[in-house]
């Protein structure tokens, strides 16, 4: 594929992907008193007395910040807060065309967790909602955990959660296809930087009971040497018996794999040892834990990745939208686990019939982020 | 007027006064995957790589950050930051209306001088140029400064220096109208706030030589008591005989009167003592320094006042679009003084015939900030 010649020519040609436009008439002097001065003073004084004005004076109500210290971009790793910008450009007008919600990329020159927390509350009084983005776990957990603490907006990592919603959404969906039970299943979980932590949390909020979580140096298990205090911490609550091993041992049974990790990683031999009707999402992009070919050959029978170009592409695009757009319209200070998982049954009702090969909404769909927003305020 | 209410029905109907939007299709996979991922990691890796792409490669290099922290919005004095956004919002859509340049509102939730600072300096990776706007004296100056120093994008505080730039545009053609030279008339400038120091400031950069200022305790004079550096400092440049005295005192003979002040300090007496054909740019808003009518009963022969509804209104939308536009396409650093000088002559000399009534361009004239960009860009 030439998609990377093609975005470079478009962004080239356009000088990125967006640009801030009126909303309203500036085409006379009268216009001018009414939209800036004199007039404007009227909702300033508004604004002055009672702070709630904003929600319906200003662009607060319906602004996400998309914040990045560019520390993991992508797959990219820490390439700096400037190069990830085409990013959160891209994810700001994904906003916009997927749930008409408003979006503005601040990078930040700043990879130190006090000075991120302290930045984004510093700009924090024009907007509605904070969605991090390209943090690198483990400082994002911090930034997060704090923000969330410190201001009264919403506040979401997207790295952690947009994607652990559409796992879940996708696994409720394979779960049927292959006609398992959440609480049944053991779960293989490669990965634990941001993604990876994210969706542990979720899925055990949903009612998973069995599942191991592996980084680079194998399971996560408590008193294993050089962790950090969150692997620790989730150690501690996923794997209280301290299994011990490889991605290979743990495989061997499994029910479900989900890889947010490296390229190849698993093989179709390793397949073969996992239970029947095994469940694969194997999430690291462009090149996935395992190709959907070569999983399907070795017994699978349901395969997610992250790509446009396979079947079942688990794409946060279904879920951040309208997560955002539900607690703005909802005037919801915080966005709950509560609310993710609700997001993620939305989602996944949202395909009547789930098959092998279609567990996931199009993003495309009539209706996705709505949908999710309606969820998601129910849930509070 | 009902300007207020109009402005308040506007405000609440639109819900602010901006959005967002993308400048690139959206409507399938395949333009996700050229926008976003994974093509848009072509545009992260050529970033990542040389820096300077950016500039064409995202919006950088059409994007200006216009950032308050509430202190001095308007005449309501200091309001805080959010209160304050409406107008932020307002300057946002202008720089687009009237230069093409996207600019977003930035406000801050800190008044220090450090933090501030500190705070543009993390989040300009993303942005072409600062904005400064309605930060109260004298935090502005050290804030304006230390950025201009510290950063290698273009800053400025449009408080100050914009409207000197309209003021100086304004005065050349009122001089050719009264037939004086700048450098022959002796002006009196009332009001020594971020306004009253950048009128001061540019006009000396222009060639007015006698000039005096005062503030809310008269003229200012090195030595005397309770004076900030920066009035310290301007009074040893523009003041060195050290005259003392009240505003009646400074106007006898005076050429010019410049009011950033406070309403109805000029009384048509104290213009009867100056001397003949006496300009007067009062521009206090909403009430002036003295009303147009009374100013010419006086005696003045040009008058100009911040309002719409007279003549000759100062209005500083004729100047910092085009300066903007000229720096960002430019590719300049700095906005220097000899540029603000070159931006105030071709802003002038848009009136092929100024008269008493019109000295000024107006906004809605064809070109103006195309005319000012030029002006810019041959100053460097």
């Amino acid at each position: 594929m030439n998609y990377n010649e093609k975005s470079l020519e478009l962004h080239r040609q356009k000088r990125g992907k967006l640009e801030v436009v009126s909303t309203v008439p500036l085409d006379s002097r009268e216009d001018l008193s009414v939209a800036y001065t004199p007039g404007v003073a009227a909702a300033c004084l508004a604004i002055a007395k009672d702070p709630q004005c904003a929600q319906e004076l200003t662009i607060k109500g319906h602004m996400v910040a998309v914040v990045t210290d560019g520390s993991a971009v992508l797959g990219l790793g820490n390439i700096g807060a400037l190069a990830g910008l085409p990013v959160m450009e891209g994810k700001a007008i994904l906003f916009k065309k997927f749930a008409g919600i408003d979006a503005f990329p601040i990078c930040l020159n700043t990879q130190n967790v006090d000075e991120i927390v302290e930045t984004v509350k510093r700009i924090a009084p024009g907007f509605g909602g904070i969605n991090l983005e390209d943090i690198a776990a483990p400082a994002c957990f911090e930034v997060e955990r704090r923000l969330i603490e410190e201001l009264d907006i919403p506040v979401m990592h997207d790295d952690q959660h947009g994607t652990a919603v559409v796992v879940l959404a996708g696994l409720l969906n394979a779960l049927k296809v292959v006609e398992k039970k959440m609480e049944d299943v053991f779960v293989v979980i490669s990965g634990a930087g941001a993604g990876g932590m994210g969706i542990a949390h979720l899925l055990f909020e949903a009612g998973l009971k069995h599942v191991v979580m592996l980084d680079s140096k194998g399971i996560i298990a408590s008193g294993r040497e050089g962790m950090n205090i969150y692997k620790e911490e989730l150690a501690a609550r996923i794997n209280p018996e301290g299994r011990t091993g490889t991605l290979a041992d743990a495989l061997q049974g499994a029910d479900v794999f989900i890889g947010v990790s490296q390229p190849n990683l698993v093989t179709r031999q390793m397949v073969q040892t996992m239970a029947a009707k095994a469940i694969i999402f194997a999430l690291a992009n462009p090149i996935p834990e395992i190709m959907p070919e070569e999983a399907l050959a070795g017994g699978a029978l349901v395969v997610a990745t992250g790509r446009s170009d396979f079947p079942n592409q688990v794409n946060n695009v279904l879920a951040f939208p309208g997560i955002f757009k539900g607690v703005l319209e909802g005037g919801l200070k915080k966005i709950t686990p509560k609310m993710r998982v609700a997001a993620a049954h939305a989602l996944a009702q949202m395909v009547t019939h789930p098959t092998p090969e279609k567990i996931m909404p199009s993003p495309f769909d009539e209706g996705v982020a709505e949908t999710v927003a309606q969820a998601v305020k129910a849930a509070m």
